[in-house]
């Protein structure tokens, strides 16, 4: 029986990871979850797998929590705090953190500092803090299994692979919903039309972050973090059907892809299961129904949020952290109608060349570094 | 250093196997190379690698062989006997057989009976005799690697994994060159269509059983022999671009796929530097060129040869030794213009409904059915 906590379990990852948790109650036991804001799904998942504990960071539907959980002894904590404290607890065999966005930082730091391996979707916490991560991974001799499809692929593909024998990694994209559409109506963009991904069910944040493909710039940062090869040894192509969800040559020039119908639910489940893997009764992938897999290189001019991630890793210290904390405050401000869809990357572009950036980070650097770029979007917003 | 022996050295897969050890002088030594007719270029390989010793299979030619290479002192054998005296020396690291069609078989049990791992090329050697090529490999703790394109594909993508989670293997094809041919014009094709492949560079034989599919019924019944997997497990998949070298599916639904541009150089140095990968400098594959790759359910009753080789899998003893030895017979003489390329399948499928099939045999009993197998074809063409 392998104990899980999920760190954001009213998420579309922590939905679909108490799916596959649901259908192997041999497996898995769920003995802590946090959520943000949704109590309502949260009190029913306590309800349905019992934890022990459970946390919500929304401090003003604590009480209303605590309340529909007192009958059934499931304690309840809140806020960051509360968050945090669930991330270090010990008596637990992985802690999967899919949490969005910037705010999986820190849970993070709290898991592995308390010596808790981590099957990680917050790829925000590498993004940011990759550095500090790896540092406590090897201090600590943990684990980190990575959850986005992608990277679950690369991890899939190196199986049994010695890493001097990698020669680079290709990361595909669908390319998004805008990949085809004219670049001089992208400023018309509306946050409906950019909600609308051709391929993956996602959560709002990530499915913006794929249209303006930043999501596969954030990806090569987390890749480079996982992986540990240069950014030149990282590619991105685009790959409308999203079957195959990345690839890896060899330096014999060999090619291992991994491929699948697009479902979160078994990168989620091979994160959890690894070293195994389960037995599933989802959907088999029917290549002659498939019929066609295509591929293109990305366009880096419409595009330069994929060039702003790049630069961002090159430059190293606290520029991906910013890279990443000004694009996610821009996304919330163009969702909420504040911003055009072409200011986002133009936000990333003038804090990375404005706000300071500071070399070998600790955790309070990056903290400060996210403040920074919180209050660089804020300040835009008002001008 | 390697100490390899080639066995079929001038063949398609011994001039490319060649090409590889030449390319990691200080990888590779060849010890003993064999050839079929090819005399001249047998001398040329013997003068350029420097082998101990080597061998022809045709007598008439030996005499002028020894006069060629008496100056360098190289030993030369001939016959049958001398190519199974040359697989069974004992001061190689690796034997690699790339003798074209059943006459493999022979070699490959005495390369096995000496206590050499094998390279197999021949895939005929598993076709006729899996059962007892698998029990020699148990008894004497030996290994056989493939070299075929498709069975290296699977090769790799298992690397890493348990074979219990291993679902389903899917063996792709180019469909060959009477793909998208009309079925009603099936018994005009001639040799000089049929040699015609669209993908692959390859031998005369292979390339014919390519464009009657009968190779991915070998290579199915190869891949059993390998990989222990029931028929029912074992899937052929057309896909004309021939970049996809086979896939596996894991019991989660997972699916990793080999892939590369078609170069048997690939698989060739893959199972001569198996468990190390060398690095390359052939041209790398770019999938943004490539654009697009497409799928198709295999016709199984444009193609009878597949269900055939299903078949008489599933019949087991010498079965497949029939179906390989009648096709292998029916494939010369429809090169000869002897008979139609639609007689080769329907050779095969007469022979096994009439010819004796043995249960367990021994290497006898499959020598026995490849020679009644012969005279078969022989005895149709009489009439």
């Amino acid at each position: 029986m392998k104990r899980i906590s999920i760190l954001g379990s009213t998420g579309s990852i922590g939905k679909n990871a108490l799916r596959v948790i649901a259908a192997n109650p041999n497996r898995f036991s769920v003995e802590y979850l946090t959520a943000g804001h949704n109590a309502d799904l949260l009190i029913e998942q306590a309800l349905n797998f019992q934890p022990k504990t459970i946390a919500i960071a929304d401090k003003k539907q604590v009480a209303a929590v605590q309340q529909s959980l007192k009958p059934y002894h499931i304690e309840v904590l809140d806020g960051k705090q509360g968050i945090n404290e669930i991330a270090a607890k010990q008596d637990v065999d992985l802690v999967l953190n899919a949490i969005v966005g910037s705010a999986g930082l820190e849970p993070s730091y709290h898991a592995l500092q308390a010596g808790n391996d981590i099957a990680l979707s917050n790829k925000e916490s590498l993004v940011m803090a990759g550095e500090l991560i790896n540092r406590l991974l090897k201090e600590k001799n943990l684990k980190l299994y990575p959850v986005d499809s992608e990277h679950s692929a690369v991890w899939q593909c190196i199986a049994g692979e010695k890493p001097e024998n990698i020669r680079r990694i290709i990361l595909t994209g669908s390319g998004g919903p805008f990949r085809s559409y004219p670049v001089e109506q992208f400023d018309q963009i509306t946050p409906a039309q950019a909600l609308k991904h051709p391929t993956w069910s996602m959560g709002r944040k990530i499915t913006i972050d794929s249209a303006t493909l930043m999501n596969k710039g954030l990806e090569i940062i987390e890749a480079y973090w996982l992986f540990h090869l240069p950014p030149e040894q990282m590619d991105i192509l685009i790959h409308p059907q999203s079957i195959i969800h990345s690839m890896v040559e060899f330096i014999d020039g060999s090619i291992k892809a991994q491929l699948g119908l697009p479902d979160m639910k078994l990168p989620i489940q091979y994160a959890l299961s690894y070293p195994d893997r389960l037995p599933v009764s989802w959907e088999n992938t029917d290549f002659a129904s498939i019929g066609t897999l295509t591929f293109e290189a990305p366009d880096f001019a419409k595009f330069p949020s994929i060039q702003l991630a790049y630069d961002a890793l090159k430059r190293g210290g606290t520029a991906p952290a910013i890279l990443n904390v000004v694009n996610e405050w821009a996304v919330y401000a163009f969702l909420e109608h504040k911003i055009k869809f072409t200011d986002i990357p133009r936000f990333v572009e003038e804090a990375l060349s404005t706000l300071p950036i500071k070399d070998i980070p600790k955790l309070a650097d990056i903290l400060k570094a996210e403040q920074a770029g919180r209050e660089f979007v804020e300040n835009k917003l008002l001008k």
